[in-house]
């Protein structure tokens, strides 16, 4: 299994998960904006190149991980990005968080030029990313996706094909809302649990045991309490991710009152100076006074 | 281990928690206000009475799971009811979820009749209870919360002593509005991913995987989904809890937005004639049109 | 028309009317909580004393203008208030804005004790309330009503019976979260005219033709563009208005989701400080970091 | 003052608007989707025409007035469209509410064209439209502006600048932001009044006479008290506007946490069928179970 796959984008998600793709035994060749961030993988065996297109070069596969819909635009339409300038039939497998209607977008220009496209971002964050924990929600071709199964299989313990292009994005959105709706819900939790007098510890405990304890329940809950905002997930992707699941809701025509008055907060951060903190840190909004 | 105890309030929750008691061993004295619940508790053993005074009787531990602050004031305050009528020294375990101002008031007219009162609300649903599941969230004196030990375990899986009186109610409604949040939330899912043509069983499978995944999301987006709203826990008591959660914040002087809106959208649904429903209806007020 | 009246109460609004009542021609006797703001009016020819029931004597009049429901129970219900103190067939008349249940249960009181109780609270600020221009929503019986007619009409330009008493408590309440509710709006206004490079002046000018346009889009409008918050309606006055409009709505089993919003908003501004700014300060909490 | 104006665009406004141009003595040319609209004014002697291009003819003066910007990206945009069609140095007055991105890409057409195109919305209702009492919110250059004088004063009482192409259609939907959520606001108001039983006239008439009081408290409580919701500004009409509203307040990255909840309202009331009923009608979706 010594297939070669272009990887772009090694942020916070993308380095971890392109180290995973050369531990798998895939030959990796990389390229990031900001170059230096190549090192630690070329340290390990990838090679590096300044460009897209030579990025790619003969690959079959392109792995992307990309900030935004800016970013994808650049990356995959632009006269030197991907469809541009990938062979027909390379596969193309986007793990960027985009909407739903770039994705389409990015995809039609793929079919237009034969090349195989996926939109498949990721449920998990930096942990689940090393621990090679990511869930796959993948939009587009049921042949596309089988052919990627063995990289997502590098990546992840879970791929679930959602549907045609922009699918994926579509539920990664919706699970967002959520993720960002209950960290807004943990944080009126946490204010009031304060405000109340009650023990952290104690409250975490419980609030872990009840039927709405998740993940973020035992991440976001105790960085509340203790004021400790260290990025896990900045503020500033999920009011972004938020801004799109809005867009996306007003093109369905759904009212979706709860995640705009979340979004709003999370906005209202981002103004205050929060954006490059944890999400958590929602929390110095709903609290004014408390922290900082 | 046949100590006498007397349980009031035999309603969804308070049947089977009362029927674990009995199966632990325990003398199992049993009032309800509509007697003809008593039924099946007698049947396996117990006592039925129609007064409170005699359902205490000489027991020293009474349990009760009543529906809120009024029919605790009722049964609690009454000059027939349970401070009023009961030894010196009982140990009075109130399971009902109410508000924190009133279990302090409850516990303040025990204390000077020393009386030994803890609330003790608990986590879990109907499935919870029947297989001893429960977690209780208690408040109180930890002498006394020793001493029911033995009860909350032949109820539950787990005490959490969270401090003096009135911090198990608290913990409760933060609890309890987490829950409520998260199924407005899901609501917003269902309705967006409904929207957007996603497959349900798709959806409901990789939010299962998000990190705000929950037993609600596997219990509340299939009924979703489905318009299926046979009540497991009845939409008017989350109301219920979500006004007394307010309540709580208002005297903490703590802003909750979300809270505040996700209460309008309970109170409006209720309005609606969907009070007596599960509380996943909520989704029939959030895409007005689709059922009913 | 010399009548002898008691006025209770000298604060912004408070001091303006009373002066009123002294030009009119009516004996004036006042008392402050903080004796020292009685200075003026004395330098007008009033009398000022230490005591409630002193300042009372033998008036067949009383007029108060306090600054919430605590403060009227302790001026209006506690042994040496003045329920407790005033002859019967005495004419009690509230402008406080007081919740519509303390109006209810003043109202019993002097009742029991063949006392007039109405609640009068006004509509209009201290510049109203200067001109004379105030209006006055009132609660009681009608009787009592028109025996108040020559005060209302010394102090204001328009009186309105609502109804029983606690009415005139009601509309006054709805009133102040239209108004909350239009200071929020106009603050929104403001900050996206503001990121959009709008001129302030023809903006102010536009939106003072609107449908919307009301004497707030004039006073309040300016204040925000031009970032100056001289208090003329405190924010905290403004806040336990809402607060008190919401405990309204909630024993009405009315959801009032906007209301909540915009309550939650100033009770975030409060905590951030803003609480004694004018209450159109809420705009540094909508638009962070354009001020202070 | 014989001048020559095509209108486009005959509905509840554009009619009484084009009547009268055709009464301040402009030679009118009409055009309407739906041609049988144009007959009336043909009986004043205004000529109709099936095609834009020929309404159009050597007219020097265009005014439209569409529905939204679907219809006027149709109707301004397309080949057979007005900036394609219209000679040169044609003024083109488009007084429907656009997004100001749509306004600055027609002005952009135009302006490759040379020809004069102003975003002037209008504020004021039918009621004012046939008053000749309509304010124009103008977007364009100032030479443009002047030109277009003549025609404003025979349709409304005041013209006002506002900037540069966009800042016209801006300024509206700040406006109807405004409106929008005062619409709602006054929905909260009757129906905690009703609910707390306060007669509806003298609520009516205190509440205008508040400081937020306006026009809507004039035309909008006393429908929503009466249960009429006989159309004046369609709700579906108020939902777009909002829509536009939060799509410019997301590209100017400002958070409408307010506008946002008030835009869910009425999405949520068009979903439930209300959307051709006036916007009052919002208030059978916040009281719900009173009308229908």
């Amino acid at each position: 299994m010594n297939q070669s796959v272009a990887f772009l984008g090694l942020g916070a998600m993308g380095a971890p998960m392109a180290g995973n793709l050369l531990e798998a035994g895939f030959e990796l060749q990389v390229w990031n904006r900001t170059a230096s961030r190549c090192a630690p993988l070329v340290a390990q065996g990838a090679r590096a190149f300044d460009q897209i297109a030579q990025t790619i070069g003969q690959t079959d596969c392109v792995v992307s991980m990309l900030a935004d819909d800016r970013a994808t635009a650049e990356v995959m339409l632009a006269p030197n990005g991907v469809i541009a300038q990938a062979q027909p039939r390379t596969l193309v497998i986007d793990c960027s968080t985009n909407s739903p209607s770039m994705a389409r977008e990015v995809a039609a220009a793929a079919r237009a030029r034969n090349i195989f496209y996926l939109d498949a971002p990721v449920s998990g964050s930096i942990g689940q990313a090393r621990a090679r924990e990511l869930v796959f929600m993948v939009g587009g071709e049921s042949d596309h996706v089988q052919a990627a199964e063995p990289l997502f299989r590098a990546m992840g313990r879970l791929t679930r094909h959602m549907g045609p292009s922009g699918a994926g994005a579509t539920i990664k959105l919706i699970n967002n809302m959520l993720s960002g709706t209950m960290n807004a819900a943990l944080a009126e939790a946490c204010a009031v649990a304060l405000a109340a007098g009650l023990d952290p510890q104690a409250a975490i405990d419980v609030l872990g045991e009840g039927a709405a304890a998740s993940r973020l329940t035992r991440t976001k809950l105790p960085k509340m309490f203790a004021g400790e905002f260290e990025p896990q997930f900045q503020l500033r992707l999920m009011d972004k991710d938020l801004q799109y699941f809005l867009t996306l809701a007003q093109q369905l025509d759904q009212p979706v009152a709860l995640a705009s008055l979340v979004r709003s907060q999370m906005q209202a951060a981002c103004l205050a100076g929060l954006g490059g903190r944890d999400v958590s840190a929602v929390f110095a909004h709903i609290r004014p006074g408390v922290y900082r």
